[in-house]
């Protein structure tokens, strides 16, 4: 294993340009940006490292899917990445272009370098590093990519139900993985459901002089108040039946919570604020963090919002609402509460849209899986791995391994600072390399279990 | 007189293409465009009936001010208007560019139309009918166009103190005025106060990955909250005290509005609404549009608003408020007020920006400047004008007459569905030439009463 290792320092320079590369391809699936391009340059970086290669069209952005054979009868690992970012808006607060892969104080800056396409990249020259020293592998591997990720893997779904062969493996490897303020790499072992909406309300047939506010009705008030019942500030969600069916904490995964170093101090200290919600700390915070749902509003526009003075009564107003769910929420059944609470509450008159719904899912901390991962961390990384039961962030957890069975773990390149989805979103370039290692090593760790 | 008249019809087709091309001149003081050009073309008409004219400028944009002796030791009638216009956006809501000012179906269609070019220029058209019919004025006639009244009047208020000898005048005719629903035109005696201000909510030091939302605070959520301890879906502003100095309406006022015709049915159907708020009719509907102050949300804006799901903690969240004061409202008292109630309300993390401020005017609905308009009105129009106590809307009608002890009365082109500040905004051609009429006949009137 040595010389699989020693592979990887010598041919870091190349990994970084490859990851580069990447980067510097813009693939923004909300705006529809780069899309087809990104999946034929992540199709040729599989090519090259000699697995076979499907693009699956979807209706909408292609899944990358690619396979290498391991020894006849050996076990099958999976990797779940994506090749889409999110939106690099808001653009004035980039220290340098998203898309320049800009390298600063061994750090690589751009939209999707932490979310997803270190990661992705990282275990393409894992599995290289690996075959290149050793002549072959000691499972099979399987890399599904899809390109849907940050717009809810709407098509993942119908991909899963009709490629349930190509999926299938005895564990898969998550998309993400992160070292915490100590140095620790975090391995999570499930993911959080999510429920979102937009919301809509209507005043007249156009915008009016705000002379009118007197009598006309307003949207944004009406949004406003309508939003006000849905929770207030002491957090909590007031749709009725919200939180019935949120699953009580088994004692592995109270465990695991206990277990998991958390360094508050600094953690708002890199946010810039004072305390957490509540006044949270210890236990409570960390329950909050990882076990409960959330009701979080990612925008809200109406009416002008420019420079100066303009004096108009809008007539529309929306939000954009995510609800986080854990297991066992039903997101169908959020929506129809959310529904049934709005007209109850006076706000019939209010349009929800549906722009995703998925449930949560979670693996038993005692899966095999969970073992490799763990005994390769600590082969690699100098300080001890961190098992977490769930990442606060959602993705397709329950339509690749929750409903098909598969047990999965992350394991990752990111940082506690990797901003993800925010401004400056990086890696540091020495987590890339460890986290390439920590991938060669779970192939014969993997083997093994 | 009926030669002036006669004079306006034969020179119709030249008043319309002078609106036309001042209206084609882009004025959007919020965003500085165009002024100084629009300043210099409005003086360049004004110099062109033979006014004295002055370029009085400002930390902002220029005061056009302009004179045309009458007889001596006659009286003097000023009008006030405004070049600058509110910022055409939403663009995409505009069946015609917004300064090509299309004509259709005998409606001129451009930002700035109604408010306020159109009444500037018929102004200068009825005086340049009135001396080449008549040799000369029987009044001394004062023209004061500024141009920010869109973003406040900022500076009228300097320049309305260091030069009270210019504004002078025995009456001054208003920028606005209207015809409602039943033909009839309608002259204002005053105006509501305003205040304006924006409120800021902060939270960590960039946007977040939503999944965050469980622990960190939401400046989003923060400014919801705060939003909803100042207004109810019963309309009552709750800061402390908003109400206390509201002056009860006069038996005269009272009277005015009971005669005041509302076609509440064709209002509604215009703006394309079922009820107006709290579903109030009669005289209670028009006490709470001209005599009630208002608590206005011009504009929210945070996070991602887009196509598409984008899943963020925004860490910053900001409103626009406008509130119509009433007479004897003292609008820094009212953002004292706001300040105190958010802090006890919690929210004391909340900033607020002042953007501008101005209390309440009203005129004497028995001043003879009122029975000049009145009765000019009546040799124009073919149905009986209504006087109503105040407009709904603001202006700087304290900073030029109340203030100064100037009695002031509205006369315009515009009428009920101009959509002022709105997309489409327009006036009819009809209603142009006949508030060309009215201004000539007024100057005649004014001088006999």
């Amino acid at each position: 294993m040595e010389h699989v290792l020693q592979y990887i320092d010598d041919h870091a320079d190349e990994f970084i340009a490859r990851l580069q590369e990447l980067c510097r391809q813009p693939s923004i699936a909300a705006q529809n940006v780069g899309m087809e391009e990104t999946a034929t340059m992540v199709a040729e970086l599989l090519r090259r490292i000699g697995a076979e290669v499907r693009l699956v069209s979807t209706p909408g952005y292609p899944v990358v899917y690619a396979q290498i054979a391991g020894p006849p009868g050996g076990k099958t690992l999976g990797f779940y990445n994506h090749y889409d970012v999110q939106p690099p808006e808001p653009l004035e607060l980039w220290k340098s272009d998203p898309f320049a892969a800009e390298i600063r104080d061994g750090h690589i800056y751009a939209r999707g370098v932490a979310d997803n396409k270190a990661n992705l990249v990282s275990r393409i020259c894992a599995v290289e590093a690996y075959q290149r020293v050793k002549g072959s592998l000691p499972v099979t591997v399987k890399f599904i990519a899809e390109g849907e990720e940050e717009i809810g893997s709407v098509n993942l779904k119908t991909f899963a139900r009709q490629n349930a062969e190509l999926i299938a493996c005895d564990g898969l490897i998550w998309e993400s993985g992160y070292k915490n303020h100590g140095g620790q790499p975090v391995s999570s072992l499930g993911l959080k459901g999510i429920l979102y909406v937009e919301l809509h309300a209507h005043g007249a047939n156009s915008d009016a002089h705000s002379a009118n506010a007197a009598v006309l009705p307003s949207a944004v008030w009406r949004l406003v108040w309508a939003l006000n019942t849905l929770k207030g500030p002491d957090e909590r969600v007031l749709i009725p039946g919200f939180y019935d069916n949120v699953r009580p904490a088994t004692d592995a995964e109270v465990r695991l919570l206990e277990e998991m170093p958390l360094d508050e101090e600094a953690w708002k200290s890199s946010l810039g604020i004072d305390s957490f919600v509540l006044g949270l700390t210890g236990m409570p915070l960390k329950e909050k963090y990882l076990l409960q749902p959330t009701c979080n509003l990612c925008g809200f526009g109406a009416g002008y919002t420019g420079e100066g003075l303009k004096t108009v009564l809008p007539n529309t107003a929306m939000c954009k609402i995510d609800f986080r769910l854990v297991p066992d929420q039903d997101p169908f059944k959020i929506l129809d509460g959310l529904r049934s609470h709005l007209d109850d509450q006076g706000f019939g008159d209010i349009e929800i849209k549906l722009v995703d719904a998925d449930w949560a899912q979670r693996t038993d901390p005692g899966d095999p899986l969970v073992k490799a991962v763990v005994a390769a961390a600590k082969r690699v990384y100098a300080k001890p791995p961190v098992v977490v039961p769930t990442m606060a962030g959602s993705g397709p957890g329950y339509t690749l391994c929750g409903e098909l069975g598969i047990p999965s773990a992350g394991a990752g390149t990111g940082y506690y600072d990797s901003k993800a989805h925010a401004p400056n979103e990086n890696i540091r370039i020495a987590d890339y390399i460890e986290g390439i290692k920590h991938i060669a090593v779970l192939l014969e760790e993997f083997a093994r279990v």
